[in-house]
């Protein structure tokens, strides 16, 4: 029988798996320890790990990985149909993909600030809960002006129909 | 002889070669009108556009695309000895690996204002600039509590050496 707990099992399953892969991901060697999982009606689509240690690519995080391999499992840019389940709350690159899919529903085991210890809290805290990315950012950031700003901006309006 | 506008006119030549890419971008129909050149000491690392539609990749933004590729071919997962140059403001995902990796410097050419005509301004202008992610965020989250945390949180402490 159906209870009330049901989504909450569900819930609790697919989070569990997300922290297996993390495990799964340092046992070998592959990354650091996140994973994700995307569920599409109640079904894993794609369950991964970080693998920015055996990929050598910074930018393959679990969520990362996880999205890239559903738009190609699936053949779509758009994932509006799924759910994403994370060991660990995205860092900003990762949220943003999520935001980018159209990901419907994201649920998160540890709280970004668990990350603290390894130097990486407040990189993803600040940027989710509103201290913005560009005035913390450690690094030199210069917008163009006069005609380079104007023909950058144009070859936006070659936008693909 | 060199004159006070010399790193103003290195500017220009690379920025211009990243607006070049977002054009070829479109012709090729490889993606969207996006470039991003990765330079290191006055040279060109890598240079390349937006992926996403040949690639069938909605994570193949060009800064993304010129990242993996430079720290493939540099062998590195830190690019802090390098400068991005890109044709647009980057997104909250791109510019968070462009924190990721480490990378000195990022001169960009059109605002992200500049993309509210194609649906995309406020989605980059807001995290970027001081609105949270998260309360924009057209998504349910759902962060774990309880056992489901614990045991999320515990799994980050895998961290390799």
């Amino acid at each position: 029988m159906e209870g009330p707990n049901v989504d909450q099992d569900t819930d609790h399953i697919f989070l569990k798996q997300s922290v297996e892969e993390a495990y799964e991901g340092v046992d070998t060697k592959d990354g650091y320890p996140f994973g994700a999982v995307i569920v599409r009606d109640g079904e894993v689509v794609v369950s991964c790990h970080n693998m920015v240690r055996k990929n050598k690519d910074p930018t393959a995080h679990a969520e990362m990985t996880a999205i890239r391999m559903a738009c190609e499992k699936l053949d779509t840019e758009k994932l509006s149909d799924c759910e994403i389940y994370a060991s660990c709350e995205p860092c900003p690159m990762c949220f943003a993909a999520i935001q980018i899919t159209g990901i419907k529903r994201l649920v998160y085991g540890a709280r970004a600030e668990a990350l603290t210890p390894m130097g990486y809290g407040n990189f993803i805290s600040d940027a989710l809960r509103g201290t913005t990315s560009f005035e913390k950012a450690n690094l030199e950031i210069k917008q163009a002006e006069g005609d380079d700003a104007i023909m950058a901006e144009q070859a936006l309006l070659s936008w693909p129909n």
